[in-house]
């Protein structure tokens, strides 16, 4: 059967490459890491030149690299390890409204002890307006958190700027780069970013590893307490497989990453611009150009976003609705109401994301499916064709 | 070459089954299990399937499971969890002076944020005076947390004494059963516990998979705050792989363990009495009889564990000496001194772990080569034969 995955940023299959690695550290090289004595060593060699690949994917060197089990328990640790470690120097922190929950849901529980969060405005396309947080620093302020870029919306932040005027008030500059690393280059010196997390799972390593970039200076409470393991920073025996894994995705995708984001560009525009002349009132969302090469995001009219995934799927062609919450009640997502996505168009999102290993005739099939499955959902519709008014949805409670 | 690998407790091979049930959740069934296509609900199913095995293994139900990334997570969830949630209705917690490091710093941390802790002593054996813990809780009290059995010295507490004080007194009772889950037989429901951490790479599953399980009634607040996986409880994209990997494990360990049991007995009673008998000056730590099954571990006098640890590696035998944070910097282990060890006898510490992998071939190749190595390493001691008075080691910091 024809099809098209286009859902890389829910998950992606690890790399024919990536599992040969990672294989031998099931059944062989199965010694703890911590361990003194020989076989321990090796495996501990291993996951350390791991770590260097990890780093030099993002500029960044080893030993600024704490491997976690996601993407979302990095944010966890950048967040509450730099409140809990900051406590006595301040109590405020600055989030975008369009963080990931594992962003938004950190703050919120440290509002429950007595720190104070303020969620920063986005415009229309969902950019944070650098004057904006320059105005939302207070002299208590200890962090700020803004996405690279959303796995929503697809918009690339204005990172050099926003963490420019961090690091002029020595304040530590936080970012989710889980949706962007691999699929553009980020380089943390750059950029001056203080912390910044990753997903294995988006550079083609498997389900269960991530990583948070700390540059040296910054102090953190760890998230979980307990050994020594990742320098007294991360306990728990390490999940030697995943991390060896990572390194060798993070190896490959550094390597590809030059040539393949043209290609997946491309792939993008065909799908964004063949959508918008084939498939009446629908809205693109995020910004046209300023977004990650690979992600196409849309909102259709009088379409339940479930329904549209459900039925794509069974022509074959896998995408994605919002984010993980709005996937599991109707509800409408943070970031579409904050880009000013009126909450019923908002229930008809859909977000495509794009890789390396599609193809153009891929991109044809979804182009040549995608009109009659959502003409045929219209269809069934109460309220496509009339002008209802707004009504309400609850904001998804992050 | 000959060899002999007792150090289950750190790390244990993936098993053969384990593995072939892994590897199609890589690169083919790699879709993300929140997702509501076809794919995506396929791999839910699965990791669903894998949920009621590792319940099944300890008498809990499925949606009893909170999956993590290990056991040292497990226990900063069950510990910060149950502590944050509860914190209008007091503030302090009891834990033994053995727990793991997981334990103890989490309850550390606490101690930062107003909330106050008891570290319950232990006698020679290790064991947890159900009477003593009865005087040491308060109005206040509201969790109790003493380890099922240590890794360190075996000794297997008296848990459905102490879970019954705190039934009756309507408190929370947590087990750290890392080290047991695999080992003994053990139901949630007989032994009245209210949590339980456990550890896949306990059972054979791969690194970087834990669990919580935690009594319908128990409310928590998530360590991973984010999306909704583990119905709220834990974010982050599930480690697919090392879900089912658990499964399977936990399946086979069910199975087995009521087979294995008395040969790994057999298997410690012969190490523990050809130790005794042939290394002069050795004592041996926790409970002679209520002891983990494959669970063997002495203190050498006048030897330093980590070269007896290397040089027992160079012969093929696999050991390991006190906790993770003793195997790293010249302290005592806080185990240790809480059973009355002396600090410069603690030095010597070495723990076998055994499985149903191990043979009794290999057990009579460690009696043949460790005595020489013991006798060895003592001719460079600069103490041994003397009188020495007892000097001061730091205590690890937990």
């Amino acid at each position: 059967m024809k099809g098209a995955y286009l859902d890389h940023a829910s998950a992606t299959p690890v790399r024919k490459e990536v599992l040969e690695a990672i294989v031998p550290y099931f059944s062989e090289q199965y010694a703890n890491p911590s361990n003194v004595y020989d076989i321990g060593s090796q495996v501990k060699q291993d996951a350390e030149a791991a770590r260097a690949n990890v780093a030099a994917l993002i500029g960044a060197s080893p030993e600024e690299i704490i491997f976690t089990s996601s993407g979302a328990e990095a944010n966890n640790l950048a967040i509450k390890g730099v409140a809990f470690a900051k406590q006595k120097k301040g109590n405020h922190l600055v989030v975008s409204s369009i963080e990931h929950h594992s962003v938004l849901n950190s703050a919120r529980f440290l509002e429950r002890l007595d720190f104070e969060t303020t969620f920063l405005p986005v415009d229309e396309y969902g950019f944070v307006e650098p004057a904006r947080l320059a105005r939302a620093i207070r002299p208590e302020t200890i962090l700020v958190s803004i996405i690279h870029a959303s796995t929503e919306i697809g918009t690339i932040e204005p990172i050099f700027e926003l963490a420019g005027i961090c690091k002029e008030r020595g304040i530590i500059f936080h970012t989710d780069a889980v949706a962007s690393v691999g699929s553009t280059p980020i380089d943390v010196n750059e950029l001056n970013i203080d912390l910044l997390s990753l997903s294995g799972a988006s550079v083609g390593a498997p389900k269960g590893i991530g990583a948070l970039y700390f540059r040296k200076k910054v102090r953190l409470m760890p998230l979980i307490h307990g050994g020594i393991q990742e320098n007294g920073r991360r306990a728990g025996t390490e999940n030697v497989a995943g991390i060896v894994g990572f390194g060798k995705a993070a190896e490959i995708a550094a390597d590809e990453l030059p040539h393949k984001t043209e290609q997946v560009r491309m792939l993008r525009d065909r799908l964004i611009g063949g959508i918008i002349e084939r498939v009446p009132k629908v809205t693109r969302t995020g910004h046209p150009e300023k977004r990650l090469p690979g992600h196409a995001s849309f909102c259709f009219e009088a379409i339940e976003g479930e329904a549209l995934i459900f039925m794509l799927a069974q022509a074959g062609i896998y995408a994605n609705t919002g984010s993980a919450c709005a996937s599991k009640a109707l509800k409408t997502s943070p970031v579409l109401g904050a880009i000013g996505i009126r909450a019923d168009l908002a229930q008809g999102s859909a977000v495509f994301t794009i890789d390396g290993s599609n193809t153009m005739e891929e991109i044809e099939y979804v182009l040549e499916k995608l009109p009659a499955v959502v003409a045929r959902l219209r269809s069934f519709s109460p309220i496509w064709g009339k002008d209802i008014p707004e009504y309400e949805v609850d904001v998804c409670p992050a």
